[in-house]
């Protein structure tokens, strides 16, 4: 398994990785000068004790790379995090790249995120941020529509401005971005891997992003165990 | 001057910055053990030299830091800069931050980017990227009435949606984003943002980020008129 | 003040800085749209929120810049921390940039840190790593003038070989470089300052780089002491 | 063959990688959402043009793991490189993991590099910096001989301090360290490598480093033949 579908039309997929949880405990042992073959038990405590007291630079050479297609609004999140921005620990040397598609010049149709109808969240009770419980269906099912119906007469306003010669790069002002599906490639880091999950994966990221979170967690635990396991502790 | 206005809405603000033309000749001659007080000639060929021969390190102890308010697709070009992603050179370590806001949880009224009549551009003659000459103003004008309704249609839904007790980032699917005004402070080496200068003042750069790399320009040059005359060679 | 000598011939001097405490608040609350010019208690709250969230970034946007001059041993672990390598916390993008003088050209006289009698320091008890008490005044001693004659012995060497025509470059490899002093230039955001003291001013860092750490925390302390203050914690 | 000798005692082992040329060309077509899943000549075409044009991005996405053992001299330059320091051109967030072996703890024997007769090099004619020809051979013979003199005599010492029970931390400052081989991982994406061939196969980089660099490009060529061919252009 190296595709994991998320909310109505995205995706993660595995599409390379490099090295396992031994190559974390060859990296910390280069300075002995011994290189292990098969993980031992003295391997496991040392991967142990890398996470624990915050060693986290050999867990910097083994990588993994995903295409993701999610909604724009995920993404910002994602790019955020990698940025080091905004309330984000910043570890930004996290060897990682990101090539994303872009709407200035894209051909392909645009594709929307719409939540059904028992996908809509309430507001968060003690907190200025975040959301809590999911609403009456009956609300959740009237945003669905309105938001479909709203979708549609973007993208028509968007096609028939295309039609009429606008440049791209402006017609795309009549499309809600923030559901907009786009694709990207992301090469990174265990260690940065496991620093998005630690983030991603809290009760307070948007529930979005979380199940992007997710699937990366299900498509990277198998491949490095140890090191995933205890990192995320 | 510290401020200049950019589009409809948006602007750039010079916040603060570090060091002078001599910083980069004093880090350069750090080798040296020796420090200039004056700019003189032989400072000036020295930084002549750094620029042309690639040496850039110098020029990463010189800071300078801005808060921006543009629509999110002008934001979105920046921070791929940044991230050095999608056909960017990567100078990724660039001395850079980012603060910005977000729509998770801001209680500010969303403000949006509406081009005038006689701003909307026609598609590039022979590119599938950019844009080409203004288009006819009758054509225009019906598209500023067209966003301006659709934009005012979406902020009423995302308030319906909010006054019926959905959460911020969900109703937030409903506003054409791509348009919607975000402000950051950008923190940045005189390297990195001469980096997004050459890439952004370019005759192929999205024009609204054009106006925007024009703003750091005028706010910059002035402060380092060696080192940016050089470095944007 | 703005210079500390360390250890036998070394400094730390502060060149410049950018920004205060304020600006930690004022980077956060970008969000809000909201600056403050004096520092209130509300500030204060947040920036302890923000440290003890690890909501890091805002404390990337002030900036410190230094002079060091220090054996090359120190450079070493200080770059080491800088590249994020082992057995490090990897913080790689934090804003930084670091110019040197190097041994391949320079014209400079080397000079040389030589332990006083009474700072030679014994194995450590229970530990690979690291130092222990410090070692009986004769042996020190002894080490001493030992130290100081096969430096004077390298140097020499070092010399002949250049007055006999060898480059700069390979006879250096006469010099005893491990105490060799070299001088720098540091740019770093307030993150990354306090991440370098986290790790530095620790009991089992080396305790030359450890004194090198009291320099840069009495420099720094003064001008942002809230941000500083909770950091360390 | 995944190991190259280089000098007279150290080496370059590729230890693992990921991706092919193709690689660069599926990052590159995200955009596009279509996968290649053989190199034609579209394809060639899309990485001469990417190396052309600067957009170096996709290259990130490939990735590369060395073992490198060599005199400490060639590390440091290496780093400085991999920090962005002196003199060259940042590309910091290169996607790079570094992990070395220390001399702080370290229980192996010191090995260092002592010049054959033969290899001793003069000054450079018109440069400050670098080396010129040959010297002759009985001044490389008679260093050679002074050399692996001084070094023992170093040696000699740092163990007795050692038996004394000084710490390893101090006693090394016995060692003429500029010489002295250390072992470490570097983790470097394919657009990284490709910039420190870039700068170390230049015939004013220092000779020593000229060596290790020919072994990397040894080692990768083969197998990103168009995207190594393409970026060294």
């Amino acid at each position: 398994m190296s595709m994991i579908t998320v909310l109505d039309k995205g995706y993660v997929r595995l599409v390379n990785h490099m090295g396992s949880d031994l190559t974390v405990v060859n990296a910390a042992r280069v300075s002995y000068a011994k290189e292990s073959k098969e993980l031992n038990e003295r391997d496991m405590k040392l991967i142990t004790f890398l996470a624990r007291e915050g060693h986290t630079s050999p867990f910097r050479h083994v990588i993994l790379q995903f295409e993701v297609y999610a909604p724009l609004m995920v993404a910002r999140q994602w790019w955020k995090y990698v940025v080091g921005s905004a309330h984000q620990e910043g570890t930004g040397d996290t060897l990682e790249a990101w090539n994303e598609s872009s709407r200035r010049y894209i051909t392909e149709d645009p594709a929307f995120y719409i939540p059904s109808a028992q996908e809509w969240r309430g507001k968060p009770e003690n907190s200025k941020q975040g959301s809590g419980d999911v609403v009456a269906w009956a609300l959740g099912d009237k945003y669905t529509q309105e938001l479909m119906e709203y979708v549609e007469e973007g993208v028509r306003k968007y096609e028939a401005a295309l039609q009429d010669g606008v440049c791209a790069e402006q017609a795309r002002l009549f499309l809600p971005a923030y559901g907009m599906y786009v694709r990207w490639y992301w090469t990174a880091s265990l260690q940065a891997v496991c620093h998005f999950l630690n983030q991603r994966l809290e009760h307070d990221a948007q529930k979005e992003i979380q199940e992007y979170a997710k699937a990366i967690l299900q498509l990277s635990q198998p491949l490095f165990p140890n090191a995933v396991g205890e990192l995320l502790k």
